[in-house]
This record gives C-alpha cells, sequence and structure tokens, in this order.
C-alpha cells in the first residue's frame, strides 16, 4: 500500500544558506526558493534521482515550522513523506493498528496540491510522518 | 555529483515495534532484524519502491546510536545517505566549501560494504548526512 518516499523536510532557519552545501560541494540541483505564504514557508526544492528533498525556513508569524527550530535552533528532520495510492483507506488501517492520525483525520489539501494527512511521531519510530494522496 | 538518497536511518529503542506499523498500517515490505555487531546496530530494512528506510537500534554496549536515543528516547531521525561517485572527490569539494567531513576525513567501510563519510549536521540544515560511495 506505502508508495514512493516522496520527500524529506528538513526545516532551517535559512534555506538559502542550507542549500548552498547541496548545490555548491555536492551539485545537486537546486530551485530558487520558493514562497507558499499559505502554508508558512519557503522552500528550496533539491532534485535527487529518485526523490526530493524539502528545505523549508518559516514564512509569515504563524508559519507552522517557528515552534520546530525554536526547539531545534540548528534545524533538524521536520518530517518524511510517504506517497498512497488512497488516503482515506490508509488512514483507516492506520487507526485499526493503533497509530495515530493527527487532527481530524480530515484529509487537507497539502503544499503539492494533494490530501494529505501526518502521523504522530511516537508511532512511526519518533519522526513525524506525511501520507500524501497520488 | 550527488547521486540517490540511498536511504533514510530512523534510530528507535525498539526496531520490532517500529517495524510494525510499517508492515501492518503501511504495507511495506519490512525484513527480519538483522544484528551488525560490527557496526554496534540491529536493523530493520524498509523496502520502498524508490529508497529504503532502515530502523535502528542499538546492539551491545559500543553502540554509536546510545547517545541520541538517551537524548531523544522517543527515537527520531539519525541520518540520511545520498549515494556519489567519487567518496574522495566528494569529500574534497565539500571542505573546500567550508563544510565539514566527520572524523579523520578518511572513508570508513559503512554498513553496506562500501565506503562513507559524514558530513556535520550544521552544514547540513541540522540533519547528519552520510554519503556513500557506489
Amino acid at each position: 500500500m506505502i508508495g514512493r518516499l516522496n520527500h524529506v523536510a528538513i526545516a532551517t532557519a535559512d534555506v538559502a544558506a542550507a542549500s548552498k552545501v547541496y548545490a555548491e560541494a555536492l551539485g545537486a540541483e537546486v530551485s530558487d526558493p520558493v514562497d507558499l505564504p499559505e502554508h508558512g514557508v519557503r522552500v528550496v526544492f533539491v532534485t535527487l534521482p529518485n526523490t526530493k528533498v524539502e528545505l523549508l525556513e518559516p514564512l509569515g508569524p504563524g508559519s507552522p515550522i517557528t515552534a520546530f527550530l525554536e526547539r531545534n535552533p540548528a534545524g533538524g528532520l521536520h518530517h518524511v513523506c510517504y506517497e498512497v495510492g488512497d488516503i482515506r483507506a490508509a488512514a483507516a488501517q492506520l487507526v485499526a493498528s493503533g497509530a495515530r492520525v493527527l487532527g481530524d483525520g480530515e484529509p487537507k489539501i497539502g503544499a503539492h496540491g494533494k490530501p494529505v494527512l501526518f502521523i504522530h511521531p511516537k508511532d512511526m519510530g519518533g519522526v513525524l510522518t506525511e501520507i500524501e494522496e497520488v
């Protein structure tokens, strides 16, 4: 049921600085920063042959990653995202197995314009985990 | 120069418990636990269509992930690993760009039997980053 690792999201105070090592030292394909005000983040996409790394910087006062960066001033992994075919079926199976789906369990439209849900980190080895319907 | 995301490594106190959600709720292909005593870890490999997740549990008294789990008792992302074609060239370019390669800069043989190096998390958006020559 689980599909590809869609992306690894790294929260950092400064995406321009963080993307420099990827571009200059590792020779990665790195986008210009993209502002997503409706999601409260500025994103740099690092395209790898098999997946993406998303470098996230807080944008605006209500950014969902501000609290994370207060706890982790040097930045760090914010979440991983796996693709699923049917997000409601995936959520039902997660809940049936005892995992906690965050929020009201209703999929929201994520930063890629597709339905997403988040699974509680304590049920995923300590890692906040997003599932995205593709 | 940078290649595929080879794996995402998640450190957890109990790989059997952590792998259960991947196998039962997400329907992922999950290996039996594999003991790697020379690396001080027990590993469960979660195979996705495009990459791997490695769930790591400390093995033995000198495990390299014991201190991480003391700081993060609920577990968490330990490192990400990118593939490179020539690890010495990659290390030289990282150092030239101001990134810190950990240890003495000499590649070691990693858990997959291939040369690896680690880059300081502070130079990679807060995420400990492994490069592996493939």
